[in-house]
């Protein structure tokens, strides 16, 4: 990603200070602040504050995480996994990432233990950034495809998308913004409507920003507008990311997403979503009985965090005092609303032929 | 409605002050002010800065504008209206009370007029309480209904609401929050999910404060969670206001209300509107070309204010400094997806045979 010209990863190993360094998410937009964390209990915090946050973000830092428990004490596996596991229900990426630097280090001696893991937590970072580029890729090929078939007076292609999927949700080009990033750099004319993503605003922060500094042209709209926009025709296609998509292809996502993919189709838009394939759940059959929905705290919804008049970051209360709030922070949207799930392995319509050959993609890998 | 239990209206003539005056709901949920009209110009500015909002109160108010105009120059017709209509563009009853005051004083010699307009707004206001208090108990007829046939398992009635269709958009009572009230008076054990409707958190501010004032339970969350807790069963009844009703039954109210109906229907829950008779528009033929829907300042979403830990107001910057942002303040809902319309006159399902009882309720006025 660049930041003022300057291009940084999400989150990156430094050899001179030994630690992990991550932008920290809560500093945006106002302040880009890049923060140090030397211990696996600072990554943890970091996951469970959303200082760092994004499914596949989050699998790579907490990588990074057990690689630096593992340097405190080589038996610390266990209990830093429990740790780490423990702050973000939701996504699957996070015991995917665990579960790829255990078996790397799997029977090997105490010594070794945490260069091996350190060693796979840079793979599974390359391995992101390489996975989000293709995911782009197979975006673009289908934004190509809508701005061909385009009617003449059309002077841009105009995507919507809900929360941030970008390059801070992984370690660079994003999921669903990758897309937009690649359409855009192609020299397609593309304008991005950003749902501001109520409660946390990581629309407004973390997207309208990421947008910004690339350059994309975009417009930050309420999350309650994107019906009245997707109804008057001003929306070619929606994208958003994943948490958590099941074989059947209902996909979890940013609490919001499921409404937005009903107004879609109400309105014949077709509704993307982007996603790493190690963010599919293949056990799970029944996504809105099993999936475990993060409540988060209620405070996110009665106070807003942001800059005051005088450049001070500022909490207001918006709600009258002591009002009871509830804080949901994903839904499912049943594979029904979803027109096709755009992997780095190619694209799959959400139908019994397109999901027959995502699962046989799997075994390919 | 009952401000620690004293009673108020939303609006009311001070005789001794000869002056409207007003509950500023722009200071509340923090502040109880309530702020003094004393021209039609004052009036102006508080209907286009929200200090009054709701369709049926902002006719009522732009009523006695008219009179206060009058009081000032009986000559003052003309320029007054075209000054309380330019206010804000899309609700009905802002037309409909000012065309009730105007063929009051039709024919009447200058100096009689003031008196006869501002007779014509205490009507407008006390039939206004009056319409309300039936709107609710043809509410409560429907809540009952559904509270007889429930589950055994079932603890409480759970409405939704959007924005707010309450006392402070109304003169008295409102329209989608009588049917709650009256619910709750009637000793039918009610919830009430409170979608906060940003960008202005009418349902964060207004409606949470109202339905805390009058002691009924209620839980705020984010409109975008409205899908989710539709999905998982937890909402009985969906019931919203609107500002402007087709005679087909499409509904024009706050931004996020198509959404919310979109979810209620795709879940099987009844999706009720609520509106006094006078907010039909019978000329309209299609609500989405011929309905113009209000445009407000980008910054009502780049910023957000609220009481500061000090009790301060404050207003914050949620998006990047320079953000571009639209504003769009109310959506349509398309009749398919209406239960039926509950007005002071019935309950008219949205089906050929309501919509044409709904027609003949109008000669029967």
């Amino acid at each position: 990603m660049n930041v003022r010209g300057t291009h940084y990863r999400s989150a990156w190993w430094d050899d001179a200070e030994q630690a992990l360094r991550i932008v920290d998410q809560t500093a945006l937009p106002h302040e880009f602040r890049i923060a140090t964390l030397r211990t696996s209990q600072e990554v943890s915090d970091a996951i469970r504050t959303m200082r760092v946050r994004g499914a596949p973000l989050i699998g790579v830092v907490a990588a990074y995480g057990l690689a630096l428990a593992l340097r405190a004490d080589a038996n610390a596996e266990e209990h830093a996994v429990r740790d780490l596991l423990a702050t973000r229900p939701t996504a699957v990426n996070l015991r995917w990432a665990l579960d790829r630097v255990r078996s790397e280090i799997r029977g090997a001696p105490p010594g070794e233990r945490a260069a091996r893991a350190l060693a796979c937590a840079e793979r599974l970072a390359d391995e992101d950034v390489e996975v989000c580029r293709a995911i782009g890729a197979h975006g673009l090929g289908l934004a190509r495809g809508l701005w061909n078939q385009r009617p003449p007076h059309k002077q841009r292609l105009e995507f919507m998308t809900h929360c941030n999927a970008g390059w801070l949700a992984t370690v660079d080009w994003g999921t669903a913004l990758s897309c937009v990033y690649q359409t855009h750099d192609a020299g397609i004319p593309v304008h991005v409507w950003v749902n501001e993503t109520r409660p946390r605003g990581q629309g407004a922060r973390l997207t309208a920003w990421e947008l910004g500094q690339h350059g994309v042209p975009h417009t930050v709209v309420a999350d309650v507008s994107a019906g009245h926009l997707l109804q008057r025709g001003q929306v070619d296609l929606c994208v958003v990311g994943s948490d958590r998509t099941t074989a059947s292809g209902d996909v979890c996502n940013k609490i919001g997403t499921y409404p937005l993919a009903l107004a879609a189709r109400d309105n014949g838009v077709p509704f993307y979503v982007a996603l790493p394939y190690s963010s599919i759940d293949w056990e799970i059959k029944d996504a809105v009985a099993e999936i475990p929905i993060e409540s988060r705290d209620a405070r996110e919804v009665t106070h807003v965090a942001g800059r005051a008049a005088d450049g001070s970051q500022q909490t207001v209360a918006v709600t009258p005092s002591g009002t009871p709030a509830l804080n949901f922070a994903f839904d499912v949207t049943p594979s029904r609303l979803v027109s096709a799930l755009i992997t780095e392995r190619g694209v799959f319509a959400v139908d019994p032929e397109g999901l027959g050959a995502l699962a046989r993609a799997r075994s390919k890998a």
